[in-house]
């Protein structure tokens, strides 16, 4: 199984090759495939990885597939997309017939989720860019481009489409500390589909609000719980109160995969914290002094009083979330 | 003129050697020395550097002063302490007799200066540190102190002071992206002084907010306008904003060097915009991708609506400021 690095990007596009289950556990957990969606379809194939090696050495593959499952579900735990692909997967595998038939079958599930999502993030593209006014500026967070999805991208997938609609718009992408997904990723993304865009420190954003040069954000999503708590990459919170103290409309986007109405609230989310390297290191060079503590939690919930609208794929939810995402969740899984 | 280069710590002390006043101008040009107060003591050693220089040569001192405060003055445009130290040396260069009388003249008001501010900073420490406590957690930002003033600190020194008191407190420091004060110096300076602190990417600030785990807000100041808006490091202002969102009190500390009456407010402040490359590459390696537009502000204005105290060396203003510091203001400038 083939991955493009997204730790080398933008400088080198290096393919990292997965053998096993466990090699696409650790291209998870070290960010070499990142992004909600991504590592839900990477998973899904991770499955199907598992059960091809095992049907090959003649072992129970359902047995591998249980095993994996495990492995990848704790390979990071705050995307619910990742449990729901591995939980979906697990369906399949415990419904089929056993060996090579087994694996066919994870493959081509895996390949009706990555499909499915590509169309999801084009269903979220036009729907969000027909929000959008022309010659907005958006400013947007982290990176939700092609390769945070199967492909097209989810808040990334907006700016696409407004701009593809011939909306003039402009994008501002905050670098995203401390894995600079805004300006490896997003600042590449925006360069290759022409989009008008510059490149901002995060601590910028709140002063450009002030001066009136921001007129919507929008960001993607690691999680949505019931009541329209939204678990993103740390720094969403921050962007959100300064768009609520500003007038800003401040959007989501992310597919259903994305929304769990079996967690209740933000609180239930777990926020995983990383290592404090990704903050004392810069390029591989220590900045900090030695011995000082750090504090690196990757993501922070967004309190959905302060979400304007979450795009998703079967329709734009409004408050009060707790009906409308039921809804739009339900429809998409009848769908 | 010896300065400890602030751009190689914490990993290397080097000293950097100016040998003229264009020197001395493009060390804080280049933020080899930074920090408001720091800057315009520099300068004032500047400019008796340059009359030295040219009693030495034979040549015109009162010239060769009113030239390099020009360079000097145009080095950095927010930070109000460098204007105001080349002013005060200026104003002194013009009563005094030419030739090395003059330069001597100079040096001493320059070693004033330098000694007043370390006195303003303890002042600001003792008066800051009686607003604290016990066992606070305070968030700082950027870096103030004892390298960005002539010594002690103005934010740090209040945090210093506290410490010293006994008060328990603990520091969230923020790193202060792009030129990261807050990783390199602030870190270091907690670990010297032993304040038990923590540091985080800007972006973490809101989310520890948000659980409850920030007590306080002190930052330092560039320049604070009549009305009570404050320049600082870009940043300040969001941090400002959160903490005004979760009922937290966000407190100022500078001497009254940077309170300038002649500014009526933070509209009338000039905000420097620094090279791009502060942004697209961290520790000397590219991290953007070639092409991006960047926008690089080095400060933001915080309006006085949003700040609770500004602790000055002559006392601690409050809310309304256009009165509060025009007393504190005259007190300095009479005492």
């Amino acid at each position: 199984m083939r991955l493009v690095d997204q730790t080398r990007l933008p400088h080198e596009t290096v393919v990292a090759v997965c053998a096993t289950a466990a090699d696409v556990a650790s291209a998870i957990r070290t960010l070499r495939v990142r992004g909600a969606p991504a590592i839900g379809v990477t998973a899904a194939y991770g499955l199907a990885l598992a059960a091809y090696r095992a049907a090959e050495a003649g072992a129970d593959a359902l047995a591998a597939v249980e095993a994996a499952s495990g492995l990848l579900r704790a390979a990071r735990p705050t995307a619910v997309n990742l449990r729901w692909a591995v939980d979906r997967l697990l369906a399949v595998a415990r419904g089929a017939p056993r060996g090579a038939a087994l694996a066919e079958r994870l493959l081509a599930e895996a390949e009706a989720i990555a499909a499915a999502d590509v169309a999801a993030n084009q269903a979220i593209g036009r729907l969000g860019a027909a929000m959008i006014g022309h010659g907005e500026c958006i400013l947007t967070y982290c990176h939700t481009g092609g390769l945070a999805t199967a492909g097209y991208g989810t808040a990334f997938g907006i700016l696409r489409a407004a701009h593809e609609a011939g909306r003039g718009i402009r994008v501002v992408a905050c670098e995203t500390r401390p894995v600079l997904q805004g300006a490896r990723l997003t600042a590449w993304e925006l360069l290759q589909h022409g989009i008008p865009g510059v490149l901002i420190t995060d601590n910028v954003a709140g002063s450009l609000m002030a001066r009136g040069e921001v007129d919507r954000v929008i960001v993607g999503a690691d999680r949505i719980a019931r009541n329209g708590d939204v678990a993103n990459k740390i720094g969403t919170y921050a962007l959100a109160v300064l768009a609520r103290a500003h007038g800003i409309p401040f959007v989501v986007a992310a597919p259903t995969s994305t929304v769990d109405l079996a967690t209740p609230d933000g609180a239930a989310i777990p926020i995983e914290e990383r290592d404090a390297h990704e903050v004392t290191h810069l390029a591989g060079v220590r900045v900090a002094p030695e011995g000082i503590a750090v504090r690196n939690p990757a993501f922070d919930v967004t309190p959905h009083r302060l979400i304007t609208a979450i795009v998703t794929e079967a329709g734009v939810a409004a408050p009060p979330y707790d009906r409308s995402l039921a809804a739009l969740a339900g429809a998409a899984v009848g769908s």
